[in-house]
């Protein structure tokens, strides 16, 4: 079994020229994931359909997710992240990509789902996914969004700050239910990633550092509110982490912050949620950890520390998202011309951008892309893949060599399953795609294209 | 009637601590625009309405427009972009903000409106829009929106590159319909601005270069079809520009390669459509232009050009969208909480964040904003606005000094009439907040709040 669950099972395409007179050229490798291919049509094919026929079907810009690599992401983790002495439980963190379908897959693999809005959570209970294994997070839930996590009896909520118990023990009191809860901390521990994603300094808008006096007026206001049920502590120390010591720095901190409590006010933490942050190969500039391998040494790292520090800790939680759906997505566009300027820079124009795929725009993400109808084709041109938006901005890829691209191509985006339908926007009004789940040759749109009269629903004239 | 004009009747509210022991700091300035100012409660009042009763009556996040000063700056341009012997026409960039009911505005006030994609167009249509008064813009127009175009008979068609002088073609032909167009130009002209929203470096997307020649390629393709007419051309220079000089020298470049155009192939353009760009106000880094003087030396110069150059240019167009909305709106948000952070960093909670603007996460923008409720009251705290995003970049405002900020409190942030709505997400699954209209003291809703439910409306299970 192992060795079907990698997280990619990956190939090499060369696309970079391979005439002689161009051997003086570095070749370019194209990493493709899960069940993408190259068919004998010379096309992509994801999920066992040819990325063509899915174009023609469904219409472009799409988005596609690889069913098939979501499912052996979710294994990946829950056949690696285990323990004989741990009760360890693995979670989705659904603001990566939440639609209902991928709620009914994270149930049927038997994940929990972290929901960070009335939004999320709504999304999940409607799909039918269990509300005791929801865990709902925010820095600053509202109250409607407290009352409806405690009303509909979710798994955890994670509370940020005092506000947050304040208002806990008053709709808990009101409403004579429980809240079974943990307590956000900032551990500082800062990983190397873009700022935007960094979570986890001193200053940050999540949780409360566990270097300051007023944790203990969170926990002490939990333990004395009779409405609560307090399980333990979370942490995340960001997004994107393609280094394996922050995660075990984590560990540590929290173990040993945990053992500080127990000193200080006697409350034994049963439960350690770690949070996610697990990188994803975007581009060449990216060498993820390889999670396989990675779990066991996290969960002999967590085993180690609980006995040293004799904790009375039973659960460990991990809440990855991108690194479920980052590498299980692309973007299908068609392109709509070539562009070469007076500066000397080509464009491949598509008919997406920026309002389905803000990354670039917003991180100066790098992500690699093909023809999907002529996959195989040699790289010799060098373009800029700009989208429809009238903003200099919106520019998917700055720089990328390509075979010649022509009006009518396919161009394929990867990984891009990751924040990128979740942040879509209707910028420009552009409507935004369909997303389509593709398994064992069989493709099915788990959400609608939105129409031109959904853009207008909403208005009053 | 001048006076009442201006762009904004702007007041100075010193939010500066005046304590004798801060003398020595200086006054910070809040700048209201339109309608905008404080009322007898304390509170800010915009189009005659308390913001407090808006926030009640509405909820929050909530997107507020001045509607007086919408329809002032719509005026401002029509009464001063006038010439005695020039037919000037202004053309609402709809991209900056657009619903039905800014189209009635728009159709009332008797500007025309610049669609960039087939949905602005049907939004426009739909509203009851006059079609004769759209320019249709975009890089990369699909066959969809030429054919769209086409058929409902647009104004003007504004081509961009060779690709849709072939397309227009061959719709015009089956279709047996005309199509009027304008081509645009790249003018070579750059300035001072985001790099993201500076749109005519030689490099850039949109157009085609006035320094090649495959301009000529476009011009004569068009000029050969039947099915068109060419009325002229158009560029624009970017956004947010608050410099007048790259508006004068993009005039003066457009009308010496009209000339060049004439003396050429003998083609002489009628029409000359210079976009926007004219910036506004966010914060005190700005001096935008004052629009209501600029305007006439904008039209001499133009008229100078035209006479010195002897063209046949009888029709000059501007297309103004963050001038005319962007100081009108505010968007008010309730406060769930403030943070005090080990690290130092004070924050307001905020619910809302980067899914209803995005613009500080994207061009680093910088804003204003008040606490509505108590707005005449000493600012001497610092904090940073966060949102309820899931991301540490979700951050409004990132250092600003407001009073002393409590839970419950109502935050204004100023000046995000324009690029917020338009750009807004569900990101983290956050449903967009309702649009309301105010003006004198009566609100009324222009777009519904979106609910959980619309959330998953296109989702399929």
């Amino acid at each position: 079994m192992m060795d079907v669950m990698q997280p990619c099972s990956w190939h090499f395409l060369c696309i970079q020229a391979m005439h002689e007179n161009h051997l003086d050229m570095e070749g370019v490798a194209l990493k493709l994931f899960g069940t993408m291919k190259t068919n004998e049509l010379n096309h992509l094919e994801i999920g066992g359909c040819d990325a063509v026929e899915l174009a023609k079907e469904h219409g472009t810009p799409l988005y596609v997710m690889d069913e098939t690599l979501i499912r052996e992401n979710m294994k990946l983790f829950k056949n690696h992240f285990v323990s004989e002495k741990l009760d360890c439980r693995v979670v989705y963190a659904s603001k990566a990509f939440l639609n209902m379908a991928i709620c009914r897959i994270a149930k049927e693999e038997g994940l929990g789902i972290d929901a960070v809005s009335a939004g999320e959570l709504h999304t999940s209970i409607r799909s039918g996914f269990p509300k005791e294994n929801i865990y709902m997070h925010g820095n600053n839930k509202t109250e409607q969004e407290l009352e409806m996590a405690v009303s509909e009896g979710v798994g955890r909520i994670v509370v940020d700050n005092l506000d947050e118990v304040e208002a806990l023990a008053r709709i808990t009191e009101e409403k004579k239910l429980a809240a079974d809860v943990l307590v956000r901390l900032n551990p500082g521990v800062t990983a190397h990633t873009h700022q935007y994603i960094q979570t986890s300094k001193h200053d940050s808008k999540f949780g409360e550092s566990i270097y300051g006096r007023k944790i203990f007026e969170i926990i002490n206001g939990i333990l004395e509110c009779p409405g609560m049920n307090l399980h333990g502590f979370h942490c995340h120390i960001g997004s994107q982490i393609n280094d394996e010591d922050p995660f075990f720095e984590a560990v540590s901190v929290m173990a040993d912050f945990i053992k500080v409590v127990e000193e200080r006010i006697g409350y034994k933490a049963r439960e350690l949620n770690l949070g996610g942050g697990f990188g994803v190969y975007y581009s060449g500039e990216d060498s993820p950890i390889k999670l396989s391998d990675f779990m066991g040494r996290l969960v002999g790292h967590i085993e180690e520390k609980i006995e040293r520090n004799e904790l009375s800790v039973e659960r460990v939680i991990i809440e990855p998202g991108r690194a479920i759906v980052g590498n299980a997505g692309i973007t299908l566009y068609s392109v709509g011309g070539i562009k070469e300027t007076y500066g000397g820079k080509n464009y491949i124009f598509v008919d997406g951008g920026m309002a389905d795929n803000p990354r670039t725009a917003l991180y100066d993400a790098c992500y690699e892309a093909a023809i999907a109808n002529r996959i195989n084709e040699s790289a010799n041109e060098r373009y800029a893949i700009a989208g429809k938006c009238c903003e200099s901005g919106d520019i998917i890829i700055r720089d990328i060599e390509l075979p010649k691209a022509r009006k009518g191509d396919l161009i394929a985006v990867f990984t891009t399953g990751a924040y990128n339908y979740s942040m879509s926007s209707n910028y420009n009004r552009l409507a935004r795609p369909a997303v389509v789940f593709a398994a064992d040759g069989k493709s099915r749109v788990t959400v609608k294209r939105e129409t031109l009269d959904d853009l207008i629903r909403n208005d009053i004239i």
